[in-house]
């Protein structure tokens, strides 16, 4: 039993010593690199293996390895509306564009959500000649709301 | 002077009359479609000419043109944490990753957000054996923090 | 277009005008009875077939019949916490019963969610000499968290 | 006198170490599953009996054994809306089929509630060929409002 | 289908225009003075036969008298901490007396609630030299934890 | 200076010890038993000498007595809306019962309060055939509005 | 019965329309200023003489003049936290100064409270050579706390 | 740097052993007895001069008195709505008597506000027949909206 | 009396209807541009001649002119944490510049505030070669805090 | 891994011990004062040439200036609405010109928003007869809403 942000901050402090990316454990683990982060925020669960195999690369203790690998309590920002303006913008998106993206998911494939359980996410670097842009794919599969 | 809730029924009204679809109207105006959704909800602005050609395809009236091309007030869901299960889902991906996209973002690109201005937003249906997938990419200028 | 009070009134006043209970509406249309009710309440989408089904057993307009067949947008109760005692209930059982629930679920089906969209509901009433007692049974497909 | 929430992590812990699940506690105890982890997370109370039989099982001391005899001070979800997704869906079933259980509960049994006190609730996990359901049953007695 | 703020607004006005108190409804009804003024604001449920009599008291119409027999969605007051001086104070005892009243009532009865469905409230006025007392009188079924 | 939380675990870990009901200690100070009940939760003021006769009762040391006979800050519950059920029963007869009370009150008393300092309350064991009730009783000075 | 808000505005035309200040019709009535502009907010009742009187020197119709000796409901700022920085700056003042002002009632008076309902305020204008300055006085009855 | 609650708790204690009152001790260093007891709470700010007396008087070390020289972050009560009695009436007042203070200050004065920066406040003890009463004085400079 | 939402709609109308920008009004009142802005938003208060004229300028009733010489009610955001874009980004100027901005205003000027009464801001566009940069100046009197 | 708050913490201690402004400590790293602010309080991301003159500067350890190098997660004031009266002042200004000030922007500038990132922000003090004045430059880009 080690709590959430201890294993975290226990995490980072490894992949910093370590010289790590994200990208470099990810490729390490067979794993995409936004999962991994997630790992790290207690926002996934690793396998037995997986686990094992990232306690080895980060140099850490069994305890943490064993924790990585029971489902954690999920989504704990500090505010409801999170003000970092990093993530906030995220908040933006779905102020601005959320009854848009549910207009067009419900006539693109009926009455049913996108799932953020079966669910993937990845981030790209693009370059322009204007700058670099941040690419963000969700790939959810479509749930049909089911009728009885 | 029409309010925004008023103007978006008269669009969605009109849409429905003529049996159209996001996608076809997007085609119609060589926009993308969930910026065209985004005009419903007034959460877009339109060119004069845009929204004259909207009008023209809706066969709205040109009050509700006019208003097309003011600047809205944006963001204007009902609750801080929507309650919609297709929007909500979005409020969860925020949740659960929006620390490790934070990490992830920093790393690849340095301190600095991906813009929510300078930024475009598609849905995609991937079709899939074991069911459709949403597939949404958000594309967003890094705009890097400027120091002074 | 008619907004989703407007038509939940105008379907609870033809209900009661024709003396119908959920039930006999339900077995009319081969539906549950909480579907119907969450029909009613425009927390549900009905097909074409079964939207006019139910205009015919109500004798309630057209407008209103085609209306039930788009995806609404859901969960609209007054408050964050509900104060009606009756729904207020089910409140007091997520905040009492939520942490255990979910560690039974975790530990039963591993990292994952019950669904609550490929999800029923039904209510039930049993009598006991003490006296009856309401029994819901919620029953939602296991959703395991997606790696990748 | 012991705080709720290292009584959990203790019991927790044992339990961990024991390799036990809750329901082979429950067994033991003649209790059923949930009510075993409501009573792991201080959401229920045992008798003297129980408390000093699940000393036992798990080897915990006397203090905590003790604890549990006492009624608790119930329900201390973090947020006032849950977060983490398994927790969530009972929310969100909360907003989409809160107004019709209400109408349909009131309907059959007239004006009242389902105690959530005379209460009982159970998980069961039924497999089909399309993936595993989680079914939850929950039990309470109707009380009707009382005149006076 | 008439909305609960009409129907109080109409009570109000007949019982106004008639000049009688709760008190003197209630003994024509055979009621307490508080079930009958919860009645007012739709926070009571009559039955057909009190509706029926209530009316002629009051002389509202029909449709007023058919919506008291319907339960109601209790519980609508304008604020989560009511702001009004008046019900502001039972909040304040609730503030200050709600944990030694959980105490008195765990150690007294055990594990379990006073009930405030088989619950009734009385008023009661006391004169005493230095001035007049409310004297409030809650009572409700203790309602033990069960077990399972 | 001992905080609040520190007196309070003291004080309930001796009575614990001494093996004594709030009854019990009330009947020794002469004092109401929800009042003891409210001065362990620091609610209430002691004068030294009601502090000292309970120091030797629970035999507590000379910096708790102390503390007891200064004003506290009051009100400290967890939440704006308690979730404990025993608490939140309070709070849903404030939101079901609170505008017929002020109502009855107003006509009963005029316009003005049942006062929350000038207070006293009471909880009694009424034995029925069909269970326990919790009888409650709120006995506060009525406070006329003052004009000036 | 009229509501709240539309007496205020009837009460605040006919007193623009006949050029009359709060200080004015105060002296008429015999009644400090605050208190008639309460009043004319809702938030004070008057006798029947008083309303009579203010109803004859406004020009106002009977049902308002009736309404006014009703105890109304208090409290109704649109905002928890108030914006408008006139009002803002009282709480700002309750926030800065409103454990200071405990501290020092407490050591003044014991353990009670000011009451807000046996309670006057006034406010006069000081004019000094750097400006004018605002001088409220707060006078309200001290309520030691009772103990039973 | 010494934080804000272990100031007030230190300063809080040195008083208590001295045995002294606000209002000695603002004899003592010549400045009102609501400011002292501001500063004790961290919501005012001493020269060094008065530091250092407050030093003596209490006898509290040099960190102490160093860091009441400072500009505190002002306002840390624990809840948006006070909850403690004495302080909540100064809400109930703001709530009931913001409004027609409001049009009380700028009939008078014309549109501004009273400032809470150029402010001072005293609290005075009246003894009555009928008991004593709290006089609190705000006096604040009148600061008109500037236009530009 | 017109209210602030009805008095904005009419002047936004007449400006949109007369083609002039905030800049041509503010010139030919001699005022500047966000101020005028302010008061079509009722967020300021006119003089009788700076109304009159405006009211001639934009062709409005003699109703609204009277209006904008009234003190309104300010600060009416939509929500407490505003949503616009264009509004959260000085939201997010507050969270993230707010501690820094006080810290560097206490040392340059002494415990105190920056008045926004006595305040004005103005807003300038500067072209540079890699766009437009909106330069917002905000300049208030430096209030130091009075003791006593 | 060092806490922000930590980081703050031993940043304003150096700064104070070695008695050094903003100002001057800007000026040694030639960056503005308020972004050197901004960094103490984890707002900010320094090189790490200027980390490491900083460090020298203050004479703090090397762990801190490591620290200084990371993005943070920015923007934790305690409140939603802040209570201190320096930094409230902002939030008034956003709540009574936000809504002009987007009306000026839009017209100047087009649909488009201020960058809070490519963004400078500095305060400057301006002496007056009547008193000195604060005045505030905010200078972001402008960013013209993207079409697609």
């Amino acid at each position: 039993m080690v709590c959430a942000d201890k294993i975290t901050e226990e995490l980072l402090k490894a992949k910093e010593e370590k010289g790590l990316t994200y990208e470099e454990i990810a490729e390490k683990l067979g794993r995409g690199k936004v999962w991994v982060a997630a790992l790290f925020y207690r926002q996934a669960t690793a396998s037995e293996e997986e686990a094992k195999k990232l306690g080895e690369i980060l140099g850490v203790g069994e305890e943490i390895v064993k924790e990585l690998t029971k489902p954690p309590y999920r989504g704990r920002l500090i505010e409801d509306i999170p003000r970092d303006p990093v993530i906030y913008r995220f908040y933006e998106v779905l102020q601005v564009y959320g009854l848009p993206l549910k207009a067009i998911i419900n006539e693109m494939f009926g009455d049913g959500i996108m799932s953020a359980i079966d669910f993937k996410i990845d981030v790209e670097k693009v370059e322009k000649p204007e700058g670099a842009r941040v690419v963000i794919t969700l790939d959810g599969k479509f749930l049909p709301y089911k009728k009885w």
